[in-house]
């Protein structure tokens, strides 16, 4: 048996590789090179000025194949000076490690890597492990995992369940896992009126009542009361804005922007249609006419508590003692694709520090993570 | 007897002046040799930058002094090329005469200021005229008219009513008169939430959703139902902003502006009150609160029909054969500064080409108006 990979130092290596969204920085280059020399077959799936890397151990298409999936990009390191360390330096100190991505999530990946390269040396098992590594969750990610899961569905590729390695940990490592995620979608309203002078009132039409009538009805509606896994869904109003220069002139348009969470009670489509509704309503009662673009950025997901959670919670209380709650609390993960590929749950790191200034991971925590990925895999496989 | 004073020569000469607000261009210096060499007692009131002219023939205090109000600034030409003809030169053809000012209001002031020439040496009356000739109507006028009335009061100069020269006729000279002005103030309000992620609006307090039903709220109230003399009071939101440059943030701050145009069932402070308890209403429901700062640009005055306006109209009625309607619509003017000295009634040109490309005059009625402002004279000291 060969040395154990340390995902401490995989870690620190990635840290050092400058990968802000959408630079490959060297961080999937690293990861190939490991991965090829522990026996995976290695294929980057680049698309559109993006990296993404996809490794397999295994055969192909094996019907008992556990994916994880991650990412390598990182945001900016924002203000550099205001940082403790370099934020691209790897610094530790105190029983930390410091830089962008410490915890979101170069430390996951490395957990899983290390975890999956030690585990098919100990113990190959009778099936296959893949891996889908981005370098765009941060950013758009049009052409990231997305990326990875359509080349995999064009080459018979699969995973059979998958683990996203997100920081899902509230407090402390272990205490919350993630077994769904909202969506979200983000509706673009322009309501068109009639400029006029504001002395003249009745020879103009001011779209600003009307868009203030839509967004005042849309935030005070209640979208659903929640559901056994998920809380309620929510709406909030981010923009509101008429640009106009001038005091005494009633403008002619005017736009707000309107960005809904959602769970499992509604689809893009659904909420797509009440808006659409609660807008031609607007029109009715005011003549303001209003145009409406919608970006979704994710259907909900869920994956049911079951078989796959258990053996996440089960490896994750054998290594803390914590059982984790199941939660589809936060934003946005890569889970909202993979889940149209397989079950997908995910488990990680306490995420306190990600996106700031001195994000840092306690560096203990990324052994335990490695330790539950690997139990994971020896439930899967075992 | 001399030569009569040719209203449309200095209307020209008036034009040629480039006095765009707030510089003086020469023409009241122009209007001031005139008017001196006619025998009328000149001050500059010149006060924080802008230029005024006051004017009096006539012993000083004089129980019967009739007043004259005119200004001598214009906006901006706007788009030069756009223009038939230069708009500073005055440009004589079929029967107009084009420049900026040459409706709004260079000739209504070379209308009266010939009328009061030629009144004084034809018929020297017992009693006085005073001409009150402002640089800063079109702009603040902070330092315009007010300057002047400020100036006379100190002075104890006085007069016993006021014609402004504003062009208050709507289709065809003589068809309309203006008894009164509505006021107006503008609101400026902010709305101060708690900034916060879309994701969780209920960490946050999103300060859109109130502000926009404080602004809904307020278009929809009826103010009042007009009265006698005046049409109903409006409002007018004008703006409405947050200027946030993501969608994922809910914004701590969005302001919007309010402009009412009221008539003499309100005043600024009632309307003050007003907008302050509908703001306090929201901050109760949302626990949003509400900054408000108000702009009052005039309080609303009335000069009801009298022996004043009952003497234009007769003189209109006598030069045109319209019996002018006694209006109280259109936007502010400097009557509402001086309806605080002595009754004042306005009466000028059609006012349609004002404020646009290709201002021009009817040359014509230059002389008419020149000849009905010399009725009123005639009539007032006979």
């Amino acid at each position: 048996m060969t040395q154990p990979t340390d995902p401490v130092a995989l870690t620190a290596e990635l840290v050092r590789c400058p990968s802000v969204t959408p630079t490959e920085g060297g961080a999937l280059r690293l990861l190939e090179t490991r991965l090829a020399a522990a026996g995976f077959t290695c294929q980057r799936v680049d698309r559109g000025g993006v990296a993404n890397l996809f490794a397999r151990w295994g055969a192909h298409g094996h019907p008992d194949t556990f994916g994880f999936n991650g990412h390598t990009d990182v945001v900016p390191a924002g203000d550099t000076a205001a940082w403790t360390h370099d934020p691209f330096g790897a610094a530790q100190q105190g029983g930390w490690l410091w830089g962008r991505g410490a915890v979101d999530m170069k430390s996951g990946v490395a957990a899983f890597v290390a975890a999956a390269i030690d585990f098919v040396s100990e113990t190959p098992p009778d099936g296959a492990i893949v891996l889908t590594i981005t370098g765009d969750e941060e950013g758009d990610a049009i052409d990231g995992t997305t990326a990875l899961l359509d080349w995999m569905a064009d080459q018979g590729e699969r995973m059979s369940v998958c683990l996203v390695g997100e920081p899902t940990s509230r407090d402390t490592l272990g205490d919350m896992m993630k077994i769904g995620r909202r969506g979200s979608i983000t509706a673009y309203f322009t309501a068109h009126g009639v400029q006029g002078h504001a002395a003249y009132p009745h020879a103009a039409q001011n779209p600003i009542p009307a868009l203030a009538r839509l967004v005042e009805r849309l935030s005070a509606y209640p979208l659903d009361e929640g559901t056994r896994h998920f809380d309620p869904s929510t709406l909030a109003v981010t923009t509101f804005d008429t640009g106009n220069p001038a005091n005494n002139v009633i403008p002619g348009i005017c736009r707000a922007t309107v960005n809904i969470r959602f769970n499992e009670v509604h689809t893009a489509d659904s909420l797509t249609e009440w808006l659409r509704a609660e807008a031609d309503k607007v029109t009715d009662e005011t003549g303001i006419r209003f145009d409406m673009d919608t970006r979704v950025s994710g259907e909900s997901f869920l994956t049911p508590p079951g078989a796959l959670s258990d053996m996440v919670a089960r490896a994750v209380e054998a290594e803390t003692g914590r059982h984790p709650a199941m939660s589809t609390s936060g934003g946005t993960s890569d889970a909202r694709f993979v889940k149209d590929h397989c079950p997908v749950v995910e488990f990680g790191l306490v995420g306190r520090t990600m996106h700031q200034v001195d994000e840092r991971v306690e560096i203990a925590q990324i052994d335990t993570l490695k330790r539950i990925y690997a139990r994971i895999l020896a439930d899967y496989f075992g």
